[in-house]
């Protein structure tokens, strides 16, 4: 077990009827005047943004709303998030949404008090050392943004580079999280979201690290969970048990608990994003295609691991053949995809294996030449894991 | 599923080599006169103490000692403490050992802001509003107390009252955990420890509450992981990543992120204590003897649930006779409890039968003539446990 450091502050407000306490909380957690950041017309029409507003009122919160935000959530609103943050003195960051609404109210958090261009953070050359609170009412479970210190933005100039940041200032301090505001997302976004949370598990799960225990029963925990939980919320969307389970299985895959102590890879996410940034496809779609693709690529690095996985959550039967119990490990997370409906392949997704040397090119700029931990991989290694998933 | 608010704002420091930042980091949480609160001579032999104080000296930080926690400690040194803090104007109680230490020093830190006696927080007549700043630096893994609300308190008055309280204010801001501190262990003492994170688990996870996969599968986790790891430790005493897994182990069974949207039952707990109390037992021996006869006692309430620990957590046969296999999983806890050397009886605990009706005096009066919540118990259910107990 490696050395860490692991700190979740974030309140988590769970359950029915828990919007309500919005005013309360923002007023506990010190906000005065509040930047309402949402995405689309579904946080109006559903009554949901009035509801918000209406909690910060009777607290007598001031407030300023900026809609807008996209799936793979853009430069160019963070930018006007921030001017409308310094206009109006605004002193907290209150998200309404999923995880793009979120990431994007934590890059205007953070780019609020910082002099310079907020997308320094993303190029690495500055470090966030002060941030506006924030806090999250979520919609969608998925991202784990509304637990995670983290980020990730796309530049729409100079060829949509899609770039990830943190810190633990952009923690959350409270998120509420009430399973009945999910019942009207559809099985797609609903699968796109379990996708996410899994492959959140996936790339802390396939370490190097020895003697992680607990956190690998813990990663098995959430996966098994979700496995049991996630075919009844495709069947049954109002299945209040079901999407409980599901929206807290996607906060404890990203807040950092089924890490600890231990290498995490993040190769697959960092494939995945090229993807989206070329196609516009839903993150978790991208992920679907990816995973089982890097998987094949890489298991033989560490085949004990890939025999656990099989075993373990999906109770493939242990024949002593580590390879044949390796793949089918491999071809069970695929099958499940697919039994949600997720797109496992290029051509499912829509996207092309001519596009290979473009996804490479812009790549290459964003991962700096290299990948992941489990196995390291260069742009050959990317190039070849691609052509699996266009297989 | 139940509504919940999960807060566990603790950092957890965790690794070989950490206890050389403890002055960093009480400096960084504000403390600039620090209680250090600690058990025997142990912390003082080993060079612990010694460590600790130079790293606050490195920062310049003041600091007054108290010694003597004991196992079940006891309100005498918590008054003694709390009139050292306001005579020496402490501002952060720094605690180094095991949960007893801890759980003075949260009792010192709410009483030293307190004008009352601080017991009056334990009589549930008072709620803690107020309390200095807390920390740990870890030796024995076990109570959990370096992640959780909570603190239990023995009065040496009126006939050995142990009692439980907390409050969110006394989660520790930093826990400092080093697997190497807890190297020097006794077998005994490990043991106990392993009893005591499986109950806090056990707690939790034996519920009537539906619906709640995810917290299932992570009690799950912990128990299947610590299975594993237990025997480790008791034979190689210096296994480093089966001490980390056991220390990392005992935190998350207690930090409530294996509890959340249930309700937990915590009889055996209170069974237990009568034990500590009238006989000094450690709490996580009288746990092992207590945790399979309240089992035996109440599995028919939900034998499902029995069922499920016996098959996930001890990999029972499921033959379709829910009852026997229920009582297997109990017998695979007994008998994994024997094999650890814990007692599983009150003649291997040095209890005695003919005390059961004192142990029920005293119950009364702490449990307020009931207990749990799996099976609701009265004092005759509390004397049939203690008698199968006893057997």
């Amino acid at each position: 077990m490696n050395n860490f450091r692991f700190w979740s502050p974030t309140e988590f407000v769970f359950g029915k009827n828990t919007v309500g306490n919005v005013g309360q909380l923002v007023k506990q957690y010190g906000g005065t005047k509040v930047l309402i950041h949402y995405g689309g017309q579904s946080a109006v029409k559903s009554g949901l943004l009035a509801q918000v507003e209406s909690s910060l009122q009777n607290e007598f919160i001031e407030y300023v709303k900026l809609g807008g935000a996209q799936p793979n959530p853009v430069d160019t609103l963070v930018y006007e998030g921030i001017d409308l943050c310094r206009k109006e003195n605004v002193n907290f960051v209150l998200a309404v949404g999923g995880g793009s609404v979120i990431d994007s109210a934590k890059a205007i958090a953070a780019g609020a008090l910082y002099a310079g261009d907020f997308w320094n953070f993303f190029e690495g050359t500055v470090t966030i050392n002060r941030a506006l609170p924030v806090a999250t009412v979520l919609t969608i479970p998925a991202a784990g943004s509304e637990g995670s210190p983290n980020m990730v933005i796309t530049k729409t100039t100079a060829g949509k580079l899609k770039r990830g940041t943190g810190s633990p200032l952009l923690r959350p301090v409270f998120s509420i999280m009430d399973p009945v505001l999910t019942f009207t997302l559809p099985a797609n976004q609903t699968a796109y979201g379990i996708a996410d949370m899994m492959a959140h598990v996936m790339e802390r799960y396939f370490t190097q690290t020895r003697g992680v225990e607990v956190t690998d029963r813990m990663c098995e925990a959430v996966l098994l969970a979700v496995v049991k939980e996630a075919p009844v919320v495709i069947r049954e969307p109002e299945n209040y048990e079901a999407r409980a389970n599901i929206m807290w299985a996607g906060t404890v895959a990203h807040n950092g608990i089924c890490g600890v102590g231990r290498e995490e890879d993040w190769a697959t996410h960092g494939l995945e994003h090229e993807l989206s940034a070329l196609y516009g496809v839903a993150h978790g779609a991208g992920l679907a295609v990816m995973f089982p693709a890097w998987m094949k690529y890489v298991y033989t690095s560490g085949v004990d691991r890939f025999v656990q996985f099989a075993i373990r959550v999906w109770g493939i039967e242990d024949t002593g053949d580590k390879k044949e119990v390796a793949l089918k490990g491999i071809q069970a997370l695929k099958d499940f995809f697919s039994s949600l409906g997720l797109p496992v392949n290029f051509a499912q997704l829509g996207a092309k294996a001519a596009d290979i040397d473009q996804l490479i090119d812009t790549l290459k700029i964003n991962s700096r030449g290299s990948l992941g931990n489990f196995r390291k991989l260069d742009m050959k290694d990317a190039r070849a894991i691609y052509t699996i998933a266009a297989e």
